[in-house]
């Protein structure tokens, strides 16, 4: 069953006329149409029994083509009122929407006034569950780009690998590994690389900056690509040159922390075991609380997705998902380490997606 | 008066108790604090007669205070329920909130329902008008950033003039000349770096690709930087070696336009006026039909802010505003020219930021 006909038939087994899907992700997983709309409206109406069309900016409808969309689509131009060409293009589709679903996660007040306006304060419902019960469950042809794209991010750190050296910055160290990519037709990343050195390292969401690289160093990469629309997600910590004992010894809990959590990936486990079994680890090292963030997250279209891999989410995995364990320990003023890698479950356990090795690398570049 | 003083008093003309402020370019524009909280909650509480605070994951509370936020900072982890940790903070801060602000442009509905469940369904009203009206209006620390920003896309320009050759693809002009930038310290781009060569120019919002320059190509950049929070947006369109007639009728027709509009700002013209203006001289010429999309839009902290300059908008321009004109023509398969400027009202005209030459250039690298 296709994407759109799995949408129809939840609505119409909830008695939903339609469902107005926002969220430029969403819009792309049902129609293979990526666009960044900005303030325009851009939206993909789907109803329970009648065929679906796509409202997008006039000026956008080529592209929309072009991506595979054969259905209807609406144009608004900057003039328009979008939203009352969005009503008068399902108006002549179906007779009447008693009740529209829309996604809470995403739609903004201002809009939801809009739409209430127009169409007349339907029962609005929320479609987020269904829509992320169906993202959270990756198909063959997702998976397939979901490791390409991993194999990218590997590629990545392997350029890292052989760019680190002493007395270049962190910047320009990203600099050579994104040109890498984009030589590989890698047009966007999934979000900022990361390049941290140091105790520079040790702030979990330290942004890459003008920081010179010294032997001794640990180096922090945090990357993904955007490939195809699905994101990857690697973190690798590398040594330049000989570590200190503490920095050896930090790594090495951190190593044990991601391992004991991948290993325990299969069907049936919850969010909240994994990022049990991940913590007991550090906090047995006596690290706990040096380890200040969840320990993974979905990975697909978008680079933070369901589901959240926290320890206070008893969703249970199931084969098909996708998602990142990356532990960290981070000593402020002295030592950052994480490793992340992005996995799938499958039928009876795990699938390692990104593959560049995890025993600590040290490099004499 | 600085700018969260600025609100609080008008929170007490207009009896609202307090703003919650959660668009992040808003949150960066009150507290200096820039951050992207994806899913996480992010926002500064703004009250009529109370100290702010500020609201944030836990682990970025190290940066908002070294990005200069000295007021309370209440933070949550991702077990935590950030909304309760909201709700509770406040109440440590003011007796009640019977009127609350929200922004309506960029609060989506799962929060907006959050929010009232949690403050017990206060009175909840718009704050969007306010802070446009404050953000439009750019003080002399904004215009001076602004200043380096279109300096910097002059520069990026000068640059993409310096690579174009016959047979490289419009990927590796944008490789080339996001690199010089970085060099220069630009970590960020305002938006994905646009170089269109030939008919790909044709498509307002085309996608740079493979494809490789020829002869006689005209070739379409529209960039932009992030620089210290704010954001600049040029399009040069280049032509390497010498073009058809046809090309050059169109670019010259531009760029009539183009000038027209610039030498009409001046404090109360009105967008739609501005608009018309140039799209006068497009249609004049015969290509009315080919220029697509609205003339320009305003500028700061976001790439595309208010003011919008349509054909529908009557708002009357003010010193200290900061906007694009961008007209151009796309003939579908032939040719595609725009030309975009960065300008600032001033008292008796205007201020032209981008300053890299409009005349045709014909490059012969």
């Amino acid at each position: 069953m296709n994407k759109i006909s799995n949408l129809q038939a939840y609505l119409k087994d909830n008695n939903i006329d339609a469902a107005f899907i926002t969220n430029p992700d969403n819009v792309f997983y049902f129609t293979g149409f990526k666009s960044n709309p900005h303030e325009r409206l851009l939206g993909v109406m789907i109803f329970s029994e009648a065929e679906p069309f796509l409202i997008c900016p006039q000026m956008e409808i080529p592209d929309a083509e072009n991506a595979g969309w054969t259905g209807k689509i609406a144009g608004h131009t900057d003039t328009d009122n979008a939203m009352e060409i969005l009503y008068r293009t399902a108006s002549e589709t179906v007779s009447s929407i008693k009740t529209l679903a829309i996604e809470k996660s995403h739609m903004i007040v201002e809009r939801y006034d809009a739409v209430n306006e127009f169409f007349g304060s339907p029962k609005i419902t929320g479609i987020d569950e269904k829509t992320s019960a169906m993202r959270v469950i990756k198909d063959a042809a997702e998976m397939e780009i979901l490791r390409e794209a991993a194999s990218l991010a590997d590629y990545a750190i392997e350029v890292a690998a052989k760019t680190i050296k002493e007395g270049i910055t962190e910047i320009e160290v990203m600099t050579e590994v994104e040109l890498a990519l984009k030589k590989r037709g890698v047009t966007h990343m999934s979000f900022d690389t990361t390049v941290l050195t140091g105790d520079h390292a040790a702030s979990p969401h330290g942004k890459t900056g003008e920081r010179k690289l010294q032997k001794g160093d640990l180096v922090l990469f945090d990357l993904g690509v955007v490939h195809k629309g699905y994101c990857s997600d690697i973190t690798r910590t590398l040594a330049l040159g000989e570590p200190g004992e503490e920095q050896k010894k930090v790594y090495e809990i951190v190593l044990e922390a991601e391992l004991a959590a991948l290993n325990a990936v299969k069907p049936g486990v919850t969010a909240a075991e994994l990022d049990g079994i991940s913590r007991g680890v550090i906090e047995e090292a006596g690290y706990g609380e040096y380890f200040t963030h969840r320990l993974g997250h979905g990975l697909g279209i978008s680079v933070h997705e369901f589901p959240s891999l926290h320890g206070s989410n008893d969703m249970k995995m199931e084969a098909g998902m996708v998602f990142t364990i990356e532990p960290g320990i981070y000593v402020p003023g002295k030592v950052g380490v994480r490793i992340e890698d992005d996995l799938a479950v499958t039928e009876d356990g795990v699938e390692v997606l990104t593959k560049y090795p995890k025993e600590l690398q040290i490099i004499n570049n």
